[in-house]
This record gives C-alpha cells, structure tokens and sequence, in this order.
C-alpha cells in the first residue's frame, strides 16, 4: 500500500510554495473575506482510513459542491423523472448559457450549472415537506454530523447580489421550467449554496458516490444505478467549462464550488477533498485543481 | 395630388377579405382577449390633412410602439451619452437575444428591443422628477390629448407573467447596466407599454417624427440632427427579425406593437397608422404590414 | 441651391488634417500594397451636374461594392425567385457567420455579406451565357465605361488566400444552396469583387437606383419596385455590422469595400462616391464614413 | 468470474428483436449500401480470453473511430505541443462547431469532432514521413493483422460529397491553424476515415488503451500519462453530442463511427466493440449503443 500520509505532505508542501495562484471570488461579497492562504487536504479510503494536512478542519461555503447533494436527493426522490427537465450533456461554452437555455426551450444541460441545479431547487421545494430542513438533514445523514448547517449572512449576501441567478431563473420560469416562485426557489438555492462544511465532511459525506450508494455508517442512500450516473454527470459536467480538463489533468469525478473546496473520488478506493479559495479563470481553486492532479500523478489512481 | 381617402378605402376593401391573418398575441392575458376582427387606417399629411378608414377611434395598448416615445425622451434628456449603455445596431437573430445581452457584456443592441427599452427605462426613471406622470405627460403633449392613459389593468398583467423581461432585466443588472431597482424599473416599462391609444392618436404623435421634430401643433420637441437618428432605428430595428423585411416590403421608418397596431412615416410627407390584432410569426399586425405595402405600392411614397 | 462644390471643399480639406484613420486591408496582398493617403470625393446629381474633389479618377478595387452589381443582375434575372434562396434581413453579429448560416441551414442572411454574395455569383453563373463578360458588360452599360475591367492580379490574390470564403462557400454546398462547384462559383466571386472603377464611374454606375432604374443615359434597366428593394437592403445591410451606425449617421442607402470605396445616395436627389484605403475596425473606409457624416449634416439631405 | 459468452448471447438475443433502430448513414453514398441487420459484438479482456457473437468478422468502414488512432499517433509524436492547436473540452452544442470554432479563433475544441481530428491529420502529414503508409501501418501493428487496409472507394465517396469537412477545413485554414493544403489535408483525413475493420480488430486494436500503453503482444506503444489523457478525451468528446448521454448510460470510455461500430473499454479490464449500421438521431449507432448499454447494466463493470 502507497504511504498517502506522506504524499498529502509533499503535495502540501509543494503547493505551498506557490505564488501565483489565482484570486479568491469577488461577486459575492461574504466569500471575498476568505483568507487566501487557507489549503487543507483531506483523504478517505473506502476501508474507511483517513489522511490529513492543512485547514481540513475550517469550515467554508461550499457553494456549488452542494448541487451534487440536490441532484442526489432529487435523483432519489424522483428517479428517472428527472430527466424530462434537465439535460445530461456538458454545456461546453462558457459565453452562451442564456442562449443555450434559449435554444433549448428551458431545458438546462445538466443538474451541475446554475440552471439545472435551479430547476433541482424547484423540484426539492414541490417535493420536501419541509424543504430546508430536509435538505440540511439530508447532508447531515450523509456526514455523521449535526453540526453542519447553513450560512444566513452568505445566503442573504448571495440574495442581494445574485442578478444572474435571478435571469437565468426568469428564463426558466418564462419556459414553464419552474412551478414555484421565483423568489421561493432562489431562496432555497441561495441557503443550499451557502451550507458550511469542511474538507473532512466532505470527503464524509462523499463516501456514498465512492461505495455504491453507501454513506460511512454504511446505510444504503441511493442504488449503485445512481451512484454510477451521479458520478458520471460529475465527470462530464463538474467543473464548469474545465470538465474536459479535469477529466484530462486529474481523471478522476468531482464538483468544485466558488468558496474554493473541490471533492473527487475514485469508485470503490477513496474521496478527497481539497479547499484554497484563490479561483483560476474558469472558477475552479487553482491550488485545489493542482493538488489533485499531484495526487493522480503520484498514485495513479484514477478511473482511466 | 393623390385621392389619399380612395386609396385608404380600397385598401380597407382588400384587407377585410382577408381569411388568414394570423393569430391575436396570447402571452398577455389582457391582450388576448381583443376583438380579431378590427382594422383601422389613419394617415395624415405634414400639411394637416387627414384620412381615415375603420377602426381608428377605438383605443388600443401601443405596447412596444411605447419604446418610441421613451427613446425621444430619453434623448431629448441626455443626448448622444445614451450611446454609452446602449448601441444603434439591428439585433439579427430571434434565438439569442440573451446570449448577445451576454456576449456583449449587457449592452443591448438597439432602444427598441426588450432589453434596449429597459435601459432606457431606467435611465428616464434615474432622470425623471416624477417618471409615470411626466412620461404620460409628454405622450399626451406630442398628441394634443389629455385623456391619454396609462392601462393598469394590463401593465398589472404584463408584471404577473413577463418573466422573459424579468430574465433581461436581471442580466442587464448583473453587467451593471441598470441603475435602479429591477422590480421599479419594470414597473416604469410595463407601464409605459400599457399606454392606450388609437390609430388617429397615434399618428397625431408621430408627426413630431415626420416633421423635423415639431409637434401638431409645429412646437419644437427635438432637433432635425435627433429626429433623423430616431427615424434611421426606426427603420433598421422597428421590426423585431421583420426590420429588413419591412424596409424591404414597405420602405418607411416605423414601429409596430403586439397590440396590433404599426405608424410609419415619410419624413417631410406624411404619418400613417394602422391597427388590426392578429400578428404574423414575427408578432408583427399580419394584416397592418399588408396595409403599409399596399399603401407604398399605391402611392410610390418611400424613403427609397 | 447649396455650394456644393465649396462643401465638398470643405470636407476635403477637414479630412486631410485627420492623422488616424484606421489601416488599408491586409488581407489580399494586392490590396495591402494601396497608398493609404488617397483621397477621393465625388457627386453626381441626378439632374446631371457633377462635383469633385481629391483623387476621383484613379481606378480601386471596388471589391463588396460589386455586391449591389451582382444582386442588380440577379434581381434583374431572377424577380423574386432570388428569395428562396436568401434573406434580406440584417446579419446582427459579427462573431456567427458561420453558426447563422448553420442554424438558418443555408440560407444567407442578405445579399451583401459574403455568404449571400456568394449564392448570388451562383445563380449568375447558371443563368448568363457567358458569365464573366456579361457581367462586365453589364457594369460598363451602367457606367457608359467601356474601359472598365477585371484585375486579374487582385483575383488570383484572393483567390489564394480566400480561405473564409471557400469555408462559407463550401458550407453553402453542404446545404445544397450551390448549383455550380465551389472552384467556379467562387472564381467568377473573386472577379467580381476585383473589378477596378474610380469614384467618378462608381457615382455614375449608381445613378441607376437613384433615378428610378434609369442610368445616366436614362435608359430604364430596373423596375421602381426592384431599385427600392436595392436601396432597402442597403440601407439594412450594406455596412457589415456597422449598418445601424451608418444609417444612424449618414442616412443614406449605400455601399462599402475593403478597397476603401464608399458609395451612397438619396432616392431622386444625388449619388456620391468617396475613396479612401484605410478601414476602421468594422472593415469601412474612415475618412469615406467621416466625409459622408460631414456631407449629410451639411446639407441636410438624407432618406430620413 | 462471470459467464460473459452467455451474456453477450443474451444481448444479442434481445437485440435482435428490437424493430425501430434508426437509419444507415446516408451522406457518405458507399456507407448509405450497407445492410442495416448486420449486428456483432466482440469482447477481450485484458487476460486475453475473448468471447464474440454475430457479425464480428465482416469489416466495415471505421470512420470516426479512427480519429482515436490519428490521436494516438499524433500524441506519441509531440507530446503536449499538440494542445496549442486543440483543446480538450466537449464541444456541447450541435447546432454550432462552426461558430465555435469562429468564437475560438480556429482552435477545435477536441480532438474528436471533425475539425479537430482534420488538424490532427494536418500534424501527422507534417510529422510522417509517408503518411498514409505510416498512418496504416500504426494500426496494423496495434492490430497484429497486416491485411488492414484503406477503402479507396469510400475515400473518394467521402471526397465527393464531405463539403461540410471542406468547409471546417477552409475555416482552419483562415486561421491559420493548418500548414498543409486543404486538398491534401482532407486527403489524408478521408484515407483515415474510410479504413475497414471488423469487429474482433477493433477490439484487440484498442487493448493498448486499456493495458496501460501495451497492445496485445504486450508491446509498449504510449506512456501511461498519455492512455489516461486519451481515455479521458474519449469519455467526454467520444460521442459527439451524445457524450454525457453515453458516459450516464453505459460509463465507459469509448468510440463511435457512423459505419455504425463503437468500441469501449474498462481500464485494466476489458475492450468491447459491436457493430449494427442503423444510427440513432445523434450519429451513433442504435442497437450498439444499447448493447453496451445491457453489458455494463448486466456486469456492472464500469468506471464509475
């Protein structure tokens, strides 16, 4: 067995040294506070074995990484269903997402671009009986932790500055994409984005989509025809218009939020996670991306 | 001199024969309940003269020939700084007005598509004292016609299911292109769009246009320099994706609204309106653009 | 009656002094060899006099201004057939020529972009004997010119480096919209746009859709329904994307090429020329802009 | 181990008997002869066994499977250099790669749409020293089967009608994103795709991508660093628009030509390859689509 410990140390280590590593998100202004210099990385096994180093212990926003915990939930509530509002296919260009939508009648491309995951919102507000405390629940359930909650003062942030939300969810409302209101669905994706977690509960609360549907205390949430899927939407669609390279650098599937965390995983061998706020250009943690493809590299493990 | 009456009355003749004229604007509840079946011709001549045929006495909701009127105003107030936040340019392409909203950076095209009319909006809203009653105001002071009014039953029902406006205004607020409140400024362009006027009205106003920017009653609105720049969008963006065909088929400046009714105009010559519900594909009046080809054919009178 | 020739003076010498002007076309070598300095303007109304000043009477490449030629013979040919297999609608964006004619499947926005032309050099070919001297001919017949010709040097020049129009001429094909090969439609294109006039034949050959489809020797060659339809889709489409801005500014029906020629008229009034090689951003003559821009606010003659 | 003679019977048996499978590719008129029941697949695992049912020994023409092997052999030659003329993210919309590649300034956005595989074929025209002759020969010793060989009938078919990989071609050229001629390029390129194969071929052909860089004489033809990177590209561009669909449903890295064949293949396990003519609305093939869809929903072998 490779010494994991030690190669999170050199990668740490290595990265550490950087300089240039991009900047931490400026448009919603709770995540501009972030210090730059926070990095953590923490490892799982499916053997259930943990490796450490750094910030893994500091809470963040885990913005977009939460789209992955809707679409499970809506994936295990509505199954198939789902997929007569929202799309599977990556959305390739960066500068058209109001025009796809447009041309596309409404229907977003997949559940992990602000609008599929909008739409995902929707369909948790028609089907939670209470939709918030479900959802946290729910992530609480998958980490073993009741501590995990929302960021009030990031969602309320989010709600004041979020134009492009608000566009792209009129758009969707305009093609009868979205049965509730607005200002209700955007209120319950502001708080989903806003959730606050830690390196080490999100690799947690990723176990599932490494273990057939598994969460750590080994209670079966979704079956392995989810898990399977969910992944495969990870890896086709998980960071925004970088898909194809994280595919290519890392290999592995994952979501990354603006708060700059990044979890991966590799079916049946392990999670990571990884959180350095500074973003490239394309919104991913610049040293988040790195540390991933460090760890590829050194262990060869990846799904190609 | 041309007998202007018998042409009008001819046209009347052909046009009221014509079976399939196309389908009355349904995404407007209040819109949708209009009578198909009425059609007015109103034209008068810079020297005073007018002629009138069917249904030009009868109000209807200008709608986006309102863009018209908050455009002169706007440039009455802030002259050639209006090109800054807005541009002069045909838009082209019915499938992505948002995506040109996106890929040049919340600049709309033109002041009489959607997104350009809120801009403009916003901007009468930022330098108005009192933006409804003076807007009304100078509608009513280029007609002659106090009882001119907004419709608030249908400026209520544009609010409740504009969505697509929303989803612009939204984008235009995330480029910074908005100063005000979305929900205000929307207010203000739903508002301005509900105006109720007939085709008699209507013409009455755009004499201003026609008549190197004196009114009716020959009062001094605009400089010649303006009025030529508002009759050159006039005829290059008047018509949704329909501009070409227009000047093609008609050759005259104009606007058309999906309330039914069009004005166009000759400079120097003469004013005509037109109202009949239905529109074509484009969400122009089917039987109004008939009407305007007709007329040129007829008489010759083109800009070209 | 105005000075004209003191205001042609006048704009001379303004655009002399001007030091920016923009660069000559680098993209055909022939053409990149131009002196930058020259500066030609000329008027012809249609009464017959004629003003002039700079240099007129030396021959340049008109390139898209045989655009109008060939859309005239067509149209002359063909009636409205012509429009089964074009549009006469604005092309809006600059960055999707190639993404229009892909989702319109075909069919070119208009005649005066390059796709159009394109499809217009097809339909002359399948429809005169022989192509390229009836051609000819035709442009000297406007002209009264006989000395007016191809320059086999500039053809062959873009033909070797046309690459752009061999793409859109082979997407042409792909959608069935070219009855001849490729390597034909687009010799007999690269002729046409390499036909050397000065701007004194230029305002005479355009005398034809100013005076009502009479040329100079006032013999008719098109109908008044066919030279208003010509003026309409110059006016919408004869600047690139900057047929907004022109109409805006200049008011005027009208024609640019990369050569540096402009050509512009007012139905019934005037036709007039200017040549300059240096193009701003949008591929237009600058000083040709600046010095119509001058004429039309001098004078106060426009369509508007 | 699981009996997977029995379940590819199985498959096979299922397969049969579906009525409704799509339509041959007809744009290509020596593709539009095959005959639509032809139905194989050929399974190898990594150990060696191999299991096969139905028509896995008539070759057919690989078309786009080929592009795989063009990267293959152009990322053995240069390395990384080859990113600075492609890039590896999906291509997402169907309705626009030429656009793209307009917005993109000539860049393809992968290597496994047809303009990117057309600058591919322009790298290994300039990097081989006889380049069809090396190209095939590449193929048979991955192959271990010298009788694999070019169709010249389907070449110059191609070669007839490919206006559309014309006009990608010319595009490239315009922007300088090819060093040879077009003709020559696309030469090449229609040489590479018209290659006839089998089934069973195909299948040991791509046993080097999933033996870490070792074809099935165990010889080392590329780095592991680059049959990862290859296998990534695959799964996120192999299926044009289809890609997330294809990675959702079956969750392997793989390939489709409109010959109607796909290969597939499980890292460090096993390559499957089928074959039926008819295509689904996407350009891949109907019933081999499914096939792999049953085989990984009945073995559960898959990447994710």
């Amino acid at each position: 067995m490779q010494d994991y410990q030690h190669i999170l140390n050199e990668i740490y280590t290595t990265l550490k040294k950087v300089k240039t590593k991009g900047e931490v998100a400026r448009y919603i202004p709770e995540l501009a506070k972030m210090n730059p210099d926070h990095l953590g990385i923490h490892l799982r096994l499916i053997t259930g074995e943990s490796f450490s180093t750094g910030d893994t212990n500091i809470p963040f926003s885990i913005q977009s990484i939460s789209k992955v915990f809707s679409l499970a939930k809506a994936f295990q509530l509505m199954g198939n269903k789902l997929w007569k509002r929202i799309g599977v296919e990556p959305s390739g260009n960066p500068f058209n997402h109001m025009s796809l939508l447009e041309q596309e009648n409404g229907i977003p491309r997949n559940p992990l671009i602000n609008s599929g995951a909008i739409v995902i919102a929707d369909i948790l507000l028609s089907h939670l009986k209470n939709p918030k405390d479900d959802f946290i629940n729910f992530v609480r359930e998958l980490t073993h932790d009741d501590t995990i909650d929302f960021n009030e003062t990031i969602a309320l942030s989010e709600k004041r500055t979020g134009y492009n939300n608000y566009a792209a969810a009129y758009l969707l409302k305009s093609f009868g994409n979205l049965e509730n209101d607005v200002e209700d669905v955007l209120d319950f994706y502001f708080h989903q984005c806003s959730i606050m977690m830690n390196c080490a509960q999100l690799t947690n609360a990723f176990v599932v989509f490494a273990n057939r549907g598994r969460c750590i205390h080994n209670k079966k949430h979704l079956s392995l025809h989810k898990v399977k899927r969910i992944n495969a939407i990870m890896l086709t669609c998980g960071f925004y218009d970088e898909a194809g390279e994280f595919a290519f650098e890392v290999g592995l599937p994952g979501k990354s939020g603006v708060g700059g965390g990044i979890v991966a995983l590799l079916p049946h061998y392990y999670v990571i996670s990884t959180w350095s706020p500074p973003l490239n250009k394309k919104g991913n943690s610049y040293l988040g991306m790195k540390a991933l493809e460090l760890f590829t590299e050194k262990t060869e493990l990846t799904i190609f």
